[in-house]
């Protein structure tokens, strides 16, 4: 079992829910990992992609990552009984040499390729990826429902009308079978904000389904103030907060 | 004034002082970057490079950061009198709609770039670079003595003779006019180390002119005990320790 080729494309993609607003010439990484497994007469394709708002990472993944996949023996890809492709074993393929850190770039190209790989993996294995995930991760609880958590990201900024906008967006979630929605925070003042949080757990039956994102937009000064004035809430959770040290 | 050329090459480089250890395919970006000023004839060339023990940033320099230098407008790019690159100004061009984050492989792209940038401008302004520096960053002391201070680095583990061919590249470092020095650790047993360490510190007037750099090899367990090994000698500092959250 080998994987016989990795095509990678980079693609425009919007960081914002309304394609109107500016995008910063964002871009993301779309990739196929080609394995020489053969179904139904074609050959298993992993896909994988990059969204964090992050930009593709077309360089590492040419220059760095997918050569070694492509030179790594057989042993080193598979698990021991050579039937799959062993994920893990590719992870140490991906990042031999590597020095710990490269936060931020490398570990999307690395992502996306984690992405291929295991979509792969299910493919071959003919399970649907949240099986063949309990199944090489165990679970404490192995008779427990077989169910996994989900949320829709989104709740951008909208440049008019924000909060009914807003609310729309959290409605189709909603209509989509969501319970849960992460939405972002920290580029208007607090108490607009507040009012997109509390718009957000209308739709969703209270502050607990939702969790904010602040994409680092908070000072080391003003975190903490937004932490308090957060917490009465009880929201899911917080993130991105600060890139600065807290004081 | 413009930046008319941005050239980057991928060069291989040893990770090691010795070219015989293995290298892990490591290479670094050299970067001209041509400017439209001619002096004697010439077009001024900045030349950067980065060699921190990552590899080359071919992908993320030619994706995001020499287009967004080539296709700035002057007033972007230069200081307000329209007669020097402005390297802080550039800088806010090459991070226009980054994120935060992005250590480890961006930050050697940019790294790179600014070195190129500062070399060009302290070309134009026809000073050194430490002048150009002292000028545009200011100084406490503006009658102290025009002096910087430098340190040589290196002392990497040789896979043979370890302590006697260490001993012979800082007796280099020294004969070159150095007298700091860092060196690693990290990869030895602790009594190994110190070994290391007392070598240096003899050739360099006392451990107080060695820096050590583990380059991230102790664990959250070790790092505190190492550190407790260390602190009597009175380093000159501990680099790079752990890459793991400290207990």
């Amino acid at each position: 079992m080998r994987i016989i080729d990795l095509r990678e494309v980079s693609l425009p993609i919007s960081r914002y829910a309304d394609p109107s607003a500016p995008s910063g010439g964002l871009n993301t990484s779309m990739l196929a990992l080609i394995t020489n497994v053969i179904r139904d007469g074609k050959p298993v394709v992993g896909y994988g992609f990059a969204s964090i708002g992050r930009f593709a990472q077309s360089g590492l993944i040419r220059e760095r990552f997918a050569p070694r996949l492509l030179a790594a023996s057989e042993a080193d890809l598979t698990d021991d009984a050579g039937t799959n492709l062993d994920p893990f074993r590719a992870w140490r393929v991906m990042m031999t040499n590597e020095k710990p850190g490269g936060h931020g770039e490398r570990c999307v190209a690395v992502g996306a390729l984690d992405m291929a790989l295991w979509d792969a993996a299910a493919k071959i294995a003919r399970l649907p990826l949240y099986r063949l995930l309990m199944d090489r991760m165990g679970t404490p609880q192995r008779d427990a429902p077989r169910r996994v958590s989900v949320y829709a990201g989104g709740g951008y900024y909208y440049p008019s009308d924000d909060i009914a906008r807003l609310s729309d967006e959290v409605r189709c979630f909603r209509d989509l079978g969501y319970r849960r929605a992460k939405i972002k925070i920290g580029s208007a003042p607090l108490a607009q904000d507040l009012k997109r949080i509390d718009a957000a757990a209308r739709l969703l039956d209270g502050p607990g389904n939702v969790a904010v994102d602040a994409i680092y937009a908070y000072t080391a000064a003003t975190s903490l103030a937004v932490a308090d004035a957060l917490a009465p809430r009880g929201l899911w959770w917080f993130e991105d907060i600060c890139d600065q040290p807290l004081l």
